[in-house]
C-alpha cells in the first residue's frame, strides 16, 4: 500500500469517527437517546431523565396484571420519543397514581417501569398481554388491588385497559431467588397470537380494525390453507420469517449466536362467522413479526402466487438477500395477542 | 284595554315579526337553511343548490342496497350542513360514480339523494340498513349491479360499506305504482335493533365502541331484566319513551294527530360472551331514541333506581313534563340497527 493511500485511508477514518461524533450529539439533542436513561418519564409527558428508577432506599413491591388494548392508534408496545405508545400510557398512568400518596417525594425517588410479556407491533391489539412492574412498597399498603386496579384504570386512556392486577407470584424453589424475581417475559411458557381475516366480498366496517378483509379476487383455497398450517408446528428455523434479523443479531449481548429457532405448538384455522376466520398460533416465543410473515406466507400459497415447496425452502432454509424474500407479512391490524400462559399466573 | 296597551302589543308584534325576518335572513346566508333545497351537493363537498334532483327529461332506475356502518364517528344518518353524517358520505360516493359517466353534463342535471329505511342517532350503528336511490338509467346500463357495487365501496370512506346493491323490486300489484315507487322506509315491514352491553369490572378495550361498559358498583339483576322484557311486547303507547316528541307532533303534515303507539314483536336479552349482553328489540317501528330508552328504563328497574310499577306507568301513560321522565336514554354506542326486513328485499 503506497503512503499516499494510507494516508487517505486514515482521513477517511477520521472523517467516519467525526460523523459519528456528530450524529450522536443530534441524536442526544433530539431526545432519541432519552431512551437510555432508565427513568425519563414526568407526569406532564416530557421526558426529562430523573432519579434512579429503583432508588435503594425505597422498598418496593413486584405487581402483575393483565393488559388489553386496542393497537389501532398505538405505534406498538415499545417506548418511543414523540409517539403514542402502549407503554408510555400505562407507565404515565402508573406513576401518576404516586402523586395521591402522602410521602409526596415518592415521586421523585422512583419512576416506575412496566414490563411487558412481549413487545407488539404498531396496530397490533392485545386481549390477554401481561406485565410487571415494582411499586413502593409504602404507596402499595394503603390500598387494596382492587382499589388499586380501580385507579389505574381511572387515569388511562380508554383504549387500554388493566385488569387481574395482583402481587407477583412467589418464587417456587425456595433458593433460587426473593419475590422481585418474577419476570412477564422470562417467566412466560407460551404465547397465544389470533389473526383475524375476512374473505367477504364486501367487509364488515364494525370489524374494520380488528379483521384484515383480504381484498376481493385474491380468492383463498381455504382448504389448503388448513392443510399448510401443520408445516409449522415443531421446532423450525425462522429467519425467513422475521424482520430486522440483521440489526437483532449485532445487538446479541452474550455475544453467542442470536438463535432463530423458535417452537410453534400448534396452528390452527378456524372459522368465527360466515367468511370470517381466525388463525390461531400458539408459541413458545415469537420473532419480530413472524407471525403475521407466517400469515403472509399462508395467504401466498393459498391464493397461488407462491409454491408450498416455496414456502417449506423459506422454512428452516438458508437466509434470503433483503428484498429477495418471497414472503409479505400481513396488515398488523387482524393480529391480537390473545394470551400470554404461566405456570403461576 | 287602553289604548296605550294596545299600541305597546302592536309594537311588540311588529318587533317580533322583524327579528323572525331577520333570523331567517341569517339562517339562510350561513347555509343552515339550504336542506330545504332539493338537490345542494355538489361533489367537492359544498353545498351549492343545483338543478331539480330529479329532471323529468333525465329517466332514473330505483336501486336498493343494504348498507352497514360505523356510526363511531358520524353524527347519524341525517344530513347536517357542517357535520359528518352517514347520508352525507354515502350521497357523496353515489354521485361521484356520475363523473365517469361519458354523458357528462348528468352531473349538472341530477343530483341524486338516498333514502333511507330508518334515521339512526349521532353514535349509533348499523349492520343491515336499507336505502333506495334513483340513479340514471343511462349511466346504471354501463355495468352490471355487481360492478356499479364495486365502484361505490371504492369511492366510499372505510367506515361505510354498502352490499347487496341491486335493482328494486317490481310492483307486487300490476295496478298499484310503477317500479320507481319501492321505498325503503314505508315498504320496511320491521327492524331488529341489539342493543350490547358489558358487566365487566374491566371492559373490553377493543369493544369499547360496541358494547356499552355498565359502570362497576351498578350491579344489574339481570334475571330481573330478562323478566321484564316481555312488558314491552305488543302494541303499547310509547310517548314517554320518545325525545323531542312536541316537535314532531308540530311537524306532522297530515294535520291528524301523530301517533306514539308502536308495535313491539319482541324483546329478548342473550348472553353473548362471559359478561357480555345483547338486548334484541324486534318492532314494527320506532320513535326517536325509543330503543335506547327503552333499555335505560330497563337498567333502571334491574338496578333498583326505579320500581318496576313505575316502568309501567310510564308505559302507556299520560306525557311527563319535560325533564320530569325518570327515563334515561342509554348510550347511544351500544346500539346496532341489525336488519331491516321486507317482503321482498
Amino acid at each position: 500500500m503506497g503512503r499516499n493511500a494510507h494516508e487517505t485511508e486514515c482521513r477517511l477514518k477520521r472523517l467516519h469517527f467525526l460523523a459519528l461524533c456528530c450524529l450522536s450529539v443530534i441524536a442526544a439533542c433530539r431526545g432519541a437517546m432519552v431512551w437510555h436513561s432508565p427513568c425519563r418519564m414526568s407526569l406532564s409527558g416530557d421526558y426529562t431523565p430523573r432519579a434512579w428508577w429503583k432508588n435503594p432506599t425505597v422498598p418496593m413491591t413486584r405487581f402483575v396484571a393483565r393488559l388489553a388494548y386496542d393497537g389501532t392508534h398505538f405505534n406498538g408496545w415499545q417506548f418511543q420519543v414523540k409517539s403514542r405508545t402502549v407503554q408510555l400510557e400505562v407507565e404515565r398512568a402508573i406513576n401518576s397514581t404516586l402523586a395521591a400518596c402522602p410521602d409526596s417525594d415518592l415521586l421523585d425517588k422512583v419512576c416506575i417501569r412496566a414490563v411487558a410479556a412481549g413487545r407488539t407491533d404498531a396496530g397490533v391489539h392485545a386481549r390477554g398481554q401481561v406485565i410487571h412492574f415494582d411499586y413502593p412498597a409504602v404507596a402499595a399498603g394503603r390500598f387494596t388491588v382492587q382499589e388499586f386496579e380501580t385507579k389505574l384504570n381511572e387515569g388511562l386512556v380508554s383504549d387500554v385497559r388493566l385488569w387481574n392486577v395482583s402481587h407477583a407470584p412467589p418464587p417456587r424453589e425456595k433458593n433460587l431467588a426473593v419475590q422481585g424475581d418474577w419476570h412477564a417475559m422470562y417467566n412466560s411458557r407460551s404465547k397465544l397470537y389470533t389473526y383475524r381475516f375476512s374473505t367477504r366480498a364486501v367487509a364488515d366496517p364494525l370489524h374494520r380494525n380488528y379483521c384484515c378483509a383480504v381484498p376481493r379476487g385474491e380468492a383463498l383455497d381455504l382448504r389448503k390453507l388448513a392443510e399448510l398450517t401443520s408445516i409449522f408446528e415443531g421446532k423450525h428455523d425462522y429467519q425467513n420469517f422475521a424482520n430486522r434479523l440483521q440489526h437483532k443479531r449485532r445487538m446479541s449481548k452474550r455475544g453467542e449466536e442470536f438463535s432463530t429457532v423458535r417452537h410453534v405448538r400448534s396452528v390452527e384455522l378456524v372459522s368465527e362467522a360466515p367468511e370470517e376466520y381466525a388463525i390461531h398460533v400458539l408459541l413458545d416465543g415469537a420473532l419480530q413479526r413472524m407471525v403475521r410473515n407466517m400469515v403472509g406466507g399462508l395467504w401466498a400459497v393459498a391464493r397461488g402466487d407462491m409454491s408450498e415447496a416455496e414456502l417449506r425452502r423459506a422454512l428452516d432454509g438458508p437466509l434470503y438477500a433483503k428484498g429477495r424474500s418471497p414472503i409479505r407479512a400481513a396488515p398488523a391490524h387482524g393480529l391480537t395477542l390473545e394470551w400470554v400462559y404461566y405456570d403461576d399466573f
